[in-house]
């Protein structure tokens, strides 16, 4: 096990009927800036929900953070909160929505150059709005880590920042919201926390029993019922089992002490970036492909996965039996599609795409030997 | 799943060589306590790298803190906290040590009366110093927790207290000052984790699929690697997955949303109160026969934890089974004893202890229906 350093610091808020409490949960004198995606917390009730805890205080709004939240948006709230003097933002909505503000709580007080740097130039904040959260969507582990990713439009990028600053003080969470999510909300949802945990466990082994049985424990909850989330979309304890799930996921626990991968959401980065794929579609579509690519290199954990995830005792190639079973979880359980070619998206633009992570001298993976070149044979293996 | 709210804020700082890390968590300029036991961090090294870590700050020391530790020394150090300002507590050692640092934490500013209130009338403390520890046998989760354990000799009693105030703010695990601990302590250690999450797991089903592995994932970790601890002491990862099982089983994580038992440990006080057998001795005497008298109500747990932890398919009573195969575990694989009478322990004194629960109005279990003749009862079956 490699030595690890471990604070989470997040309070969170589980359970039927708890956003009132957010009103407690807030300095009673800060002037709260309320930010949102699309509107669809007005349409399902939380929405006015926040807005009656909330009554009386001094509560501004910022609607309008877009999947992926972009650069150009969020410097609008920016801006916002320092003309107004916002003392405290509340993200409310998915992992959206709390990325971008994550972005927008730093950027407030940074002043060393273009915000953009933070995410470009890896620039250190010093100093950050207070973030709390409401969340409506489980699937980025956002409402209790320190990540964020944020795209520009400008540039075509999508990059991803970090900082302690940023861990939500407290995140809500009440899965009666999460009733009313499209399909293909929760279909992109539970694909990411099952690809989040994956992730941080399937790399190779590295002496951490415990780590490894907390992420197949996630896993193995996540697929037992994430397509009951689908099927029965009303059905509370399934509900706020996969929003449990998604938290766990990526709340940096099961990275404790482990070596970790991240190639499929870096290359998905790129796909979102490029196609306009959904963050979950790129995941699906990418993971099979890694592990294919990398299948030498990750079979003892991949021959782990067959046996404590998937039940598979008798296989010849048991590795390539956990890839096929992780496909057809994604293909049949969630009903998603698993291949590039699917979306009409072909081999046109995968030398450019691998030509940035050459730019970035960034090389991918848990032995960090993933380049430009394999960048390219996996996207082939995806399509 | 039931609602829940939780936050840890403990810094875990863990692995090898981490204990120079301590100059850089404390405040330079705190007058610091630095708390301890019988001495055997003065044999193990572990005084003496403290001490280098901290040379030149301000540091004040008090040993002598008991197993089970006593209300009586607590006071002298409170005192010695209130005459010199102390202003960080330190912990170095174990469970006891750092329960005991946690009362001295919450009594040096009550004065509302005697801070024993707070164990015996749950007078709730307003204030505390904070609290950082070194941990040199991973055992109670005490390290990650709000909770305390207090013995007070002269009333005979054993007690718990419970404030955020005493979550520590950091600890320290380094696994190999765990290489030189005593056979009989790594026992009650391994044995003490494994019955905290019994504690939080074997009640009845209650919609929470995500703590259920949890807790079945620290289990059959410590089944896997605490007799590994025993047979191999000088092994690094084995000492290490030892240690995060006692943190995680006992950091509230998997008490998140689910009922909890407790019996076992609220009559084991009782037992050490009385006898003075060591905590985990206590705790392996009386789980299983807690189990054999709950078993009616106990049946849908005790059947998956002989499923999923004790992988026992077939069996006529699969929940008499995991009984059976976890007093084996405790007596062969950790060599305790798994009974009263071999301690040459009696029935003699078995109506005054339950009368204990009767005179504090306590009623017991995770249905709050066992009183004094239920406690008479089971320790009639641990006989």
């Amino acid at each position: 096990m490699e030595n690890f350093v471990y604070q989470n610091p997040t309070k969170l808020v589980f359970g039927k009927g708890t956003i009132a409490k957010v009103a407690e949960l807030i300095p009673v004198e800060s002037k709260v800036l309320m930010t949102y995606g699309g509107g669809s917390i007005k349409r399902n009730g939380v929405y006015e929900q926040v807005v009656r805890a909330l009554k009386g205080r001094p509560l501004l709004e910022f609607g309008g953070i877009e999947p992926n939240p972009r650069y150009e948006t969020l410097m609008k709230a920016v801006e916002l909160c320092r003309r107004e003097h916002v003392r405290f933002l509340l993200a409310v909505g998915g992992g959206s929505v709390l990325d971008g503000t994550k972005f927008i709580a730093v950027a407030t007080f940074y002043d060393a150059g273009d915000p953009w740097d933070i995410l470009s130039k890896h620039a250190t904040p010093t100093r950050a709005l207070p973030i709390g959260c409401v969340l409506t969507l489980p699937a980025t582990g956002s409402e209790s880590n320190p990540f964020a990713v944020i795209s520009r439009e400008s540039t075509c990028e999508k990059l991803a920042f970090s900082s302690p600053l940023v861990y939500p003080t407290f995140s809500i969470i009440d899965p009666e919201t999460h009733y009313s999510l499209p399909r293909r909300q929760v279909q992109n949802g539970i694909a990411d926390a099952f690809v989040h945990v994956m992730e941080q466990y399937l790399t190779y082994p590295a002496n951490a029993p415990v780590q490894d049985r907390f992420a197949e424990a996630i896993a193995r909850t996540l697929i037992e019922y994430g397509p009951k989330a689908l099927r029965q979309p009303r059905n509370y304890n399934v509900r706020a089992a996969v929003a449990l799930c998604s938290t766990l996921a990526l709340n940096g626990l099961i990275g404790c002490g482990v070596p970790q991968d991240w190639t499929t959401h870096l290359i998905g980065h790129e796909l979102t970036a490029f196609y306009g794929l959904d963050h979950g579609q790129t995941l699906v579509v990418l993971l099979p492909a890694v592990w294919r690519h990398q299948k030498r290199l990750k079979r003892k954990k991949l021959e782990q996965l067959a046996e404590r995830v998937w039940d598979i005792k008798n296989a010849k190639d048991k590795a390539e039996a956990a890839i096929r079973q992780t496909e057809e979880f994604f293909r049949s359980a969630l009903g998603m599609k698993t291949r590039l070619s699917e979306y009409g998206i072909g081999p046109e633009k995968f030398q450019q795409i691998a030509a940035r992570f050459d730019a970035r001298g960034q090389k991918l993976g848990e032995h960090k030997a993933i380049g430009a070149k394999q960048v390219v044979e996996i996207l082939k293996l995806s399509l």
